[in-house]
């Protein structure tokens, strides 16, 4: 039946497609608005996407198939969906830890809680004006837009007024409805669009993650918060990270298109969401500012991408955009413009600047008290011969590419590492996202007679657990390793009580089958722990270079913010237990929700933190850590289980010519 | 054989299509891409779409057809295009009249010459800058946008350069293929656009006629023509003149759009053949400048036109615009701008404007000494009370809508009226375009007995006359009417040697059918006196109103300049002796081509005139000649095919109270 169109419904999401015979499982999954993890888009790589086939029939098993799932999860039906081709109808289901839909999206950001918190004055580019109008007649056949241009010059003084095409489609047909009263929305002497009268200008800030998409809305005159939310991003169907979408973009004939459209849609379908929560109409949002890192920023924009897939990695532009939201795909009121803050390298984007200007990094030690700065040990200070008093912050957004700035002096210097989709639960024998079921903190204990307990699970939702996500699964072996478990080195301790020879090696469970959601055990492999061990060394050998990097005492440091999603549900103990942070002496640390967020709303609030942002990103200096001379040393020291320190005795100072920070080349002489 | 495809040969145009069954001939050739004569939009209502069916099966003849084609006509297989509908495979002849693309296009415009002439300095908003970038490699991974501007600013000192996305979608591969050597156009501090090194920066400028759409190359850096070509517009499937396609905009579901991208279209056809001709590649084309009557204006911009089709007939925006040319479709530099000069009422549109300006109408008397001045009696100006010496200037372009602009001690003001298509052909029995074998010239003599003699008869091209168009209407109506065969009031003299009576009343003979080259006789027909005597009235009593409107002395007007293809082809005095143009007692004519076109050229090559153009736009009052009191009497006296003074004796001076002439409305204060 190559020719027909097979059936596929998807339970218990109750989606139905109909496509060709021999689509595979996971295109008929994203024909049907089916979000199922892929972190390889589709090559059978990464085992994310499997399904149990509960009737029908699809082509037989690959390699793929064999290499991810058991024989006796092979037999009871279970497939990876990107390796199964329809050869019939078919009914499948979709455990979620394959879907990525239920995924718990962080969008709160505690901007006025961070040390560097926004300018308070609400002072966005676009405002509102109310204008009353006589109608045409033929003693006054002025034109429409002259006649309401005249009228507000008039009412309000405002002269020397534009408007695009798209606007002035607007007006004829919306003045004649309301009887010539409007509001005028005027970015400077644009005409952004026009509304019904009394209807304020409403913005629209974008943290355009990897995985997640946040939006806010906020009145830009009061700077009231309207509405947020957040959805996954739906490129995700093309990759889970940005290599891999980078991949896509280049390799893929038309993928570069796919990816900005999906990307694209998601957003513009947000807004409207939002916009229905807050009770406004969309021709109201007269402004955006989206925020993401380099690669999302360029895929979104329909930048070009393969020089920045490939080595020397830069961007085809690093400066900030204004561009108009119709051009994006945006259906927003007919003028507004999207902002775009400036990137700074191709792996450190505008999500990052975005959070050093909410974390107020670029003004720590500066020109403000520090409330924590009283914890600083005034010793250190001398020693390190600072003239004034102040300190180092350093701030990290994790994710599976994690960015960290360091703020010295009056410097920031920044860097990028590659730390993997493990925190998001990839490549873990049971990982999943921070969705409904999902383990995301863990106890553990030794009974009397010295066997493990388990003494606490929490789970997302509160329901029985399905699997493991980020947080859990630090949480996990920071236990393992402090109920000796786990050896230093990262090895299971074989014949330990609880340690238990697994399909793969040596396990520990955490549930066993008849308490788990999906009735089978849950459990923590020597496989999962590699793969932490690998993402936590480059997260912590990333800042513990990037201090040396910066001839930073560790002792200077005297706060350590921690943004993101993943970094709000971690637990600090547990990450600093187990090494993923570095434990500064002096450090407060801090975890501070969705910086990138706040960062985006302020700057859509308020002209003074646009030129922030911009300033921001001229001073980064980027760090290239692949390059920094001694950077596998500190790696392979950063990949121990165990409390690490701030820097190894052994590294000592860094050469001065081993110091590759290069200056800010966002530097204004150019532009 | 309702459900299939019908083959449609077009002879000799050698055109092929298949449409399904049902379908008009006139649907087929637009499909075709025939161009077809429509004045009426294909409701039967117009006659211009005949052609012989030669073989092949279509539905039986209407109503239309047996009002617009005689029963020897039809017998021969002829039909209007728009009353046939497809029964089988068919082949057609479609006779030269009917068809629109072989029009003579007058590009030409004596900008140079005329009297008011253009700023000689080419001062255009774009410029091309020669740069060479440092590629990028791992110690230097700056952005390449940011890098291109560093060079600029080293090399040229240009700062705070921006560019949009399309431009930054070029710049990567580009620079890449040439190894970072680049032209880099820069329209103030906006990059629009990047080429390969050496590429002068290259300018469009349109004029958007009703008909015709005539289109110019220049070098931004010399103002050098590159190369000027002229096509049909090809909205004139929808309706010949601005009221029919308003018609079709407002009324057909998807008409605007419809019409909106025939022009985007024909005008990026025009840019690419112009491209081609001029051997430069389109992306070198970084400006544009389009004027065109304020209808064109709004349907090439996709602008609302409901309330310009209806009373009191108010543009959606009279201002200038600068839009991206890619938001109208234009495939030039990707940065690219159009400017759209302003236009003045729903009536007077931008084309005027430019007419204005190339004609030098706004300098008049004013700024510069007046060649034809010397002819100025010295007694009417002092009698006039003229503290200065100075002249009245009158300028009118020709078309289905007739624009005239009167210039008068710094004041401009102009007046519209529908002199209908007459001109063009239309609602002539033997009416064409200016194609091939159309006669344009005439002259009549009496032979010794008394007998008519067509002296001459010149014809387009030079074959056999085919049909009649409207310069040699205009000479034939001023044959007749100086030999005695017409008199005064527009009636052809029964029983005069020459007038016979034909199918629809009286005509005279002009070409026999074994003369011509459709082997049918030529006439002119008591029908098409009639609607020239409509025509020709409209424009002279418009003129003449707009000089009582003024207060002006008849005697005091200097010059009068005829703008336009039908204008160009006019002979002069012919057009003064059956009273086309009044005749003023101290006035030179002169005939200037196309000088709308010559006015898009000069803004588009100065900054300057762009700002003229503004200028002319806000200072021009415009009077709306329906309402302006004893309109109808001038019109009436206007019919009169005689040399028309310039005002009547019994007319006098206008009352104060007569005058309409409104207050420019484009001032500044509101904008």
């Amino acid at each position: 039946m190559a020719d027909d169109l097979c059936r596929v419904d998807f339970e218990p999401v109750g989606k139905r497609v109909d496509v060709p015979a021999g689509t595979t499982l996971l295109e008929a999954a994203r024909a049907a608005g089916v979000e199922l993890a892929s972190v390889c888009g589709g090559h059978g790589h990464c085992g994310r996407c499997r399904l149990a086939v509960l009737a029908g029939a699809v082509s037989g098993q690959t390699e793929a198939d064999r290499s991810f799932l058991s024989a006796s999860e092979l037999a009871a039906g279970q497939r990876l969906a990107c390796q199964a081709r329809l050869e019939s109808h078919v009914r499948v289901h979709v455990p979620p830890a394959s879907l990525v839909t239920s995924q718990r999206l962080q969008v709160a950001g505690e901007a006025a809680r961070l040390a560097g918190d926004v300018a308070e004055d609400v002072d966005a580019t676009v405002r509102g004006w109310q204008v009353e109008a006589p109608a045409p007649s033929l003693a006054d056949h002025r034109a429409d837009f002259d006649r309401v241009c005249a009228a507000l010059a008039e009412q309000h003084g405002l002269t020397g007024l534009t408007a695009g095409p798209s606007v002035l489609r607007q007006l004829s047909p919306l003045a004649r409805r309301t009887g010539w009263r409007l509001t005028a929305y005027l970015r400077g002497t644009e005409v952004a669009g026009f509304a019904a009268p009394g209807r304020a200008p409403v913005g629209l800030a974008v943290d355009l993650g990897t995985t997640k998409i946040a939006g806010y809305l906020a009145d830009l005159e009061t700077g009231t918060e309207l509405a947020a939310a957040g959805i996954m991003n739906p490129q995700i169907a093309y990759g889970e990270d940005v290599i891999a979408r980078l991949a896509h973009a280049v390799r893929e004939p038309g993928g570069a298109e796919r990816l900005a459209a999906a990307a694209r849609t998601a957003i513009d379908s947000l807004a409207g969401a939002l916009a229905a929560d807050a009770g406004i109409a969309r021709d109201q949002i007269v402004a955006a500012c989206i925020v993401g890192n380099t690669a999302m920023h360029h895929l979104l924009l329909g930048l070009p991408v393969r020089q920045l897939a490939t080595s020397p990695f830069v961007p085809a532009t690093a400066r900030p955009l204004e561009v108009p939201a119709a051009d994006l795909g945006l259906e927003l009121a007919p003028g507004a413009s999207v902002l775009l803050p400036p990137c700074v390298s191709g792996f450190v984007g505008a999500d990052h600047v975005a959070m050093v200007l909410a974390a107020g990094l670029d003004r720590a030690g500066l020109d403000r008290a520090v409330p924590d700065q009283a914890g600083l040990d005034r010793a250190v200070l001398d020693r390190a011969g600072l003239d004034q008093p102040g300190h180092v912050a350093i701030g990290l957004d994790i994710g599976t590419n994690t960015e960290i700035a360091l703020s010295r002096r009056g410097t920031l210097t920044s860097a990028s590492c590659a730390s993997g989709p493990a925190f998001e639960g990839a490549h873990i024998r049971h990982g999943m996202r921070a969705a409904d079921g999902a383990i995301e903190g863990v106890r553990l204990a030794r009974a009397q007679r010295g066997e493990l307990l388990v003494a606490e699970l929490r789970v997302v939702g509160g329901g029985k657990p399905t699997g493991i996500c980020g947080s859990g699964i630090v949480d996990a072996i920071a236990e393992l390793h402090r109920t000796g478990l786990l050896n230093a080195r990262g090895r299971l301790v074989r014949d330990a009580p609880g340690v238990r020879r697994g399909r793969d090696g040596l396990e520990v469970l955490l549930a066993p089958a008849a308490e788990t959601g999906n009735g089978a055990d849950i459990v923590v492999t020597q496989g999962d722990v590699d793969e932490i061990q690998l993402a936590k060394g480059a997260i912590a050998a990333g800042v513990r270079a990037l201090v040396a990097a910066t001839g930073t005492d560790p002792a200077e440091v005297g706060e350590v913010i921690v943004a993101g999603a993943f970094g709000t549900y971690l637990n600090l103990d547990s990450a600093l237990d187990i090494g993923l942070l570095p434990r500064f002496p002096n450090a407060a640390y801090r975890q501070v929700g969705n910086a990138a967020g706040a960062g985006a709303r302020a700057v859509l609030l308020s002209a003074a933190e646009r030129a922030r942002a911009e300033r921001i990103a001229e001073r980064i200096s980027y760090v290239e850590l692949t390059t920094f001379p001694g950077f596998q040393r500190l790696f392979a020291h950063a990949m121990r289980f165990s409390e690490l320190p701030a820097s190894e005795p052994q590294l000592g100072e860094p050469q001065a010519s081993e110091l590759q920070a290069s200056e800010p080349q966002n530097d204004t002489t150019g532009g």
